[in-house]
């Protein structure tokens, strides 16, 4: 928009003042950004709320303040909320939107529990509220899902939305280690938290996938509408059955439209991908969400998902935009569950699976167990005899059933007298054709 | 934004009826967008300018017209131009912009030769010009580039966006092929055109590059400014030293800002990219944009670059934007070069290189060609001897130097007695610490 003079700077208060918040401050202080090429203003730092004013930290002191709430309702054009958490992170956002602020938020577990009352809230007073930060760290998808693709229709989306989790999977299949010892090397290097299991089980990646549905689908989605399975059991044996048949596990986080649009179902669990799909070359701690749409097919979004930097880059990007809608009197995108599909269960899903079966090698267990596959209502891809342990091992991969189906089967093949045990179960994506 | 009653349909009107603009034209009238879905209100195609009105296609011929400037300048809310070229689709770009309306281009041509001019006009009419089609087909990577990393400061891009060239270089690389096989099986699939010099000399890519290079670093750039070598001198041996490397062939666009903030280069070669690299992952006609920041680190975008339907997407995304820009009286980003870093010859990059030589296998030829790096103030890496040929063959990777010492160091090879034939050079990017 040009301008006749110079705008107003536009005034942005922090709440945490943690390794996001300090990197955030850090940006706001040391320089320019596109607002300030653009539009010839700046953004101003007023304050940022601190838990503890006498802890050491990296921020000018005359910034810092304890009172979070008189930071959060100070009037200022944004409200950047990093503190986490459902509560007080709420009650300080829903306090600045009332008094008239956007909000920019990085806050994935209130979104996924609560988003539905506080994207009503900004709507109401006209506000914005964006939260690229909650997903996927620097990798800009939910702008991406809200405004590029609004053109098109989403079918699926797989992502690679947990650090944490991805660093112990490659561990475990480029040197051989166990989750165990995978999890201890990810806890020294600072990439796992000393109590793991909101990233091991899941939980993480599971508000992550309520958060995509959502925009996806215009559907609200929260973390419970979410089945999901962590990575703590995955075995050495079932990364090498993935290896040998030419895959690799990752915790996916998933959330597709059923074809007929009877609904959405939206899942976190392992998952065999073959080595050739783009998520397969996903390593270490990165993050990547693969988009599947009508139109423009198969898109794929990698980089840094979690980090000081890599986050504050995407709640600064949030920042400018919301910035230029406050002095151009306009808002971003709202966010609107109108399509509302009705969320369903997993056993609805369609997908492969992995089976890996300690088998009694004596005459007729093959049929027997070919005939658990059929009497579930599941077509086989491939078996082949493998030599594990003692007796003969069996891997199947089925072709695409319900899960429903495929969770029965799994129950035939644990009664059958000819199963001595089932190893390993695993559902396989991201193959073509199946 | 909350409206008391259903707003207004937004018109649209389709310059070019080729297959892109058959495409939108089907999209607009099939089915409900996301403008739909959260305000309420619909896009409306009027009219689809094609040259020959006699022509079968699949747009309803109530659509129809041959009279482009009328279409032009219809007063649509919204004129899409897919005609392609520099004229006349600028003639009527300007003539749409004076007439009030916005415009969604995927002209990378005319964008890369002219857009200051436009995005000037438009600026001065308050209406929006975007033009995510123009890169990378489907990949968001304008809408990333203005909106998302905003506060953040680019640092480098490379892009794989050609996919003609993607295509040949993978069959040549998986299947061995040559170049001009690999070619005529590029052009059996409509993958390549009868005449392909655009794809295969980097013209297209460099296009895209300039584009891409604007944006990022809020300086004009056009085509002209672009260095651009094709693939066409690509051997099947430079893609087994390649190999021999631990690297690929990819034809990249890269711009950089250089580290003491100097100016940018943008250059489109053939590049040596390591195998663990994201960009040697992109295999066949896929697209794919690596970009580096300060603060979000590396990102990279992966999708189709080209075809009807994910060309589609990225022009129908333009079009709900603006169209929502249109219902709320507000524009997008305008763009900006104020930055207007210079733009410096490639001979001020740094790259490392890698050289390929036949040398005569006698005393002292490789203390002559040491001397020969050494005197041009380049430092070699790696020096490996190869049996290629008669004679000794020697594979040198360089350190990193600027890339007119490193020419200058060829030129001086190339006097030696001792050297044979340079048989290959190549630039290498994308090493880790190189």
């Amino acid at each position: 928009m040009p301008t006749e003079s110079a705008p107003r700077p536009v005034t942005v208060a922090v709440l945490g003042g943690g390794t996001v918040g300090t990197q955030v401050a850090r940006l706001l202080t040391d320089r320019d950004t596109d607002l300030h090429i653009r539009m010839g203003t700046s953004l101003k730092l007023t304050k940022v709320a601190v838990r503890d004013l006498t802890k050491a930290r990296d921020i000018d002191p005359q910034y810092l303040s304890d009172d979070a709430m008189a930071v959060a309702t100070s009037g200022a054009d944004i409200v950047v909320e990093l503190i986490g958490g459902i509560e007080p992170a709420k009650s300080l956002i829903m306090a600045a939107i009332k008094a008239g602020s956007s909000v920019v938020t990085a806050n994935k577990a209130l979104l996924a529990s609560d988003g539905a009352s506080l994207y009503a809230a900004a709507e109401a007073e006209g506000v914005d509220i964006f939260f690229e930060a909650s997903v996927a760290g620097a990798i800009p998808i939910v702008r991406v899902l809200q405004e590029s693709l609004s053109g098109d229709h989403v079918t699926k989306i797989m992502g690679i939305v947990n650090g944490t989790t991805n660093y112990i999977l490659t561990k475990m299949e480029e040197d051989g280690a166990s989750f165990a010892d995978a999890l201890t090397e990810a806890q020294a290097l600072g990439y796992a938290e000393a109590d793991p299991t909101a990233d091991v089980e899941g939980h993480d990646a599971a508000s992550k996938a309520a958060i995509l549905a959502e925009l996806a689908f215009h559907t609200h989605v929260t973390r419970e509408d979410v089945f999901c399975e962590g990575i703590s059991n995955v075995s050495i044996e079932d990364i090498r059955a993935a290896k040998n048949m030419g895959c690799v596990i990752k915790l996916l986080a998933i959330a597709e439209r059923m074809p007929d649009d009877s609904g959405v179902i939206v899942r976190v669990h392992p998952t065999m991908v073959p080595q050739e799909h783009p998520l397969a070359s996903v390593r270490d701690a990165f993050n990547a969400v693969f988009v599947e749409t009508e139109a423009a097919g198969e898109l794929m979004f990698y980089g840094r998902g979690a980090g000081g930097a890599p986050t504050a880059s995407a709640v600064l990007g949030d920042v400018v935009v919301a910035a230029r809608n406050r002095l151009t009197g306009s808002t971003g995108w709202g966010e609107s569950a109108d399509v509302q599909y009705p969320v369903l269960p997993i056993s609805e899903a369609s997908t492969c699976y992995y089976v890996n079966l300690d088998v009694a090698d004596r005459p007729g267990a093959l049929a027997s167990i070919a005939q658990a596959f059929a009497d579930a209502g599941v077509s086989i891809q491939v078996v082949r005899q493998d030599g594990h342990g003692e007796g003969a091992g069996l891997i199947v991969r089925t072709h695409r059933a319900s899960d429903g189906a495929l969770q029965d089967t799994v129950n035939r093949l644990r009664k059958l007298s000819t199963v001595k045990a089932v190893v390993g179960v695993m559902r396989v994506e991201g193959e073509a054709g199946a």
